[in-house]
């Protein structure tokens, strides 16, 4: 088994990167090859380019690598913070630029308008959110973005419809020492929950 | 009256593209004071930086430059692309980098988890999207995401709880050139209406 692992956090001591360790630990040591990216250390670019709008392969070889490996792996986890009920900039263009086509989705240059065809399908991903917004205010104000944007935006798009696992972790700017440790935990117990299910 | 009017698209003949020539003429022959920004021409670099986390002013002058020009217009157009339900990330790295603490909106540092004020009150905001999805799937699939996104988790976040008008132009994959002009009427006649009423 194989599992992409992908951070979007600018603060390397952030509760993200302990998520990130924690996550990439436990695959580990459940003997899953790990494709392990902390995007901002390894300084990706998320301007999506004109070339790539279409389906011709990228010449930005960290982008090529991480579509290899996203193709290639089972598993996809996706760890970052809630920013204005999105990812940040930096994880919003690894979804423009890694998840395309043809390998990710596909569709029909003649049939323009016709759904696209997901070429993720039997894949299982999980996202791990961070946020500072009380859950009451995060479901009934913003109605909770991340969830349809990972669950049918993304995942669902690419015909992974089922096996989609997400926990956002709040509110982290109050949170003790020992709040932050269980959700550590927590983590480790939803990949073995995840890995024992695949 | 001043207007930000701020696009994201990579192909300089795109449909948006049109959008955006097409607000900024209205505004300008309404008078308005237009500051008119393509950001992929204009090179912006959409990743927040570590010591942007906080309040700190940046020290990207193009960022800077976009700030004061936020705070000082009456008008926030942004026009894109509907891609996996959220903006482009060069985008979303403007909403990331540009609409900080403490001028779009502010927080107290001793009472971290408390609402943050909204400093973007009395603005009004537009929001210009093309799409390729039908309407149908958009919203009973995706939910569509970029109502919410804009309204509430931008917008209404900033203290901009009324005053948002956001029109999908879809789907643009298979309109004919009569369609997509009748398109560009309508964004004029939006913006018309959005300045009548302010």
């Amino acid at each position: 088994m194989k599992a992409s692992v992908i951070l979007a956090h600018p603060y390397e001591k952030s509760f993200n990167h302990a998520i990130f360790y924690t996550a990439v630990d436990c695959l580990k040591k459940a003997g899953v090859l790990v494709f392990a990216h902390d995007l901002y250390a390894e300084g990706f670019d998320p301007v999506m380019t004109v070339d790539e709008l279409g389906k011709d392969p990228t010449e930005d070889p960290l982008v090529a690598q991480y579509a290899r490996e996203l193709t290639d792996s089972d598993l996809l986890v996706f760890v970052h913070p809630n920013w204005w009920g999105q990812p940040p900039a930096i994880l919003k263009g690894y979804i423009d630029r890694v998840i395309r086509p043809p390998y990710a989705y596909d569709f029909d240059e003649n049939a323009q308008g016709a759904p696209a065809t997901g070429k993720l399908t039997g894949k299982t991903g999980i996202v791990f959110n961070t946020s500072n917004t009380p859950e009451e205010r995060e479901n009934n104000y913003f109605h909770d973005p991340l969830e349809y944007l990972w669950g049918r935006c993304v995942f669902g798009f690419c015909g992974m419809e089922e096996g989609f696992t997400r926990r956002m972790f709040r509110v982290v700017a109050d949170s003790t020492e020992e709040i932050r440790e269980g959700w550590l935990e927590e983590v480790g117990l939803i990949i073995e929950r995840v890995l024992e299910g695949s």
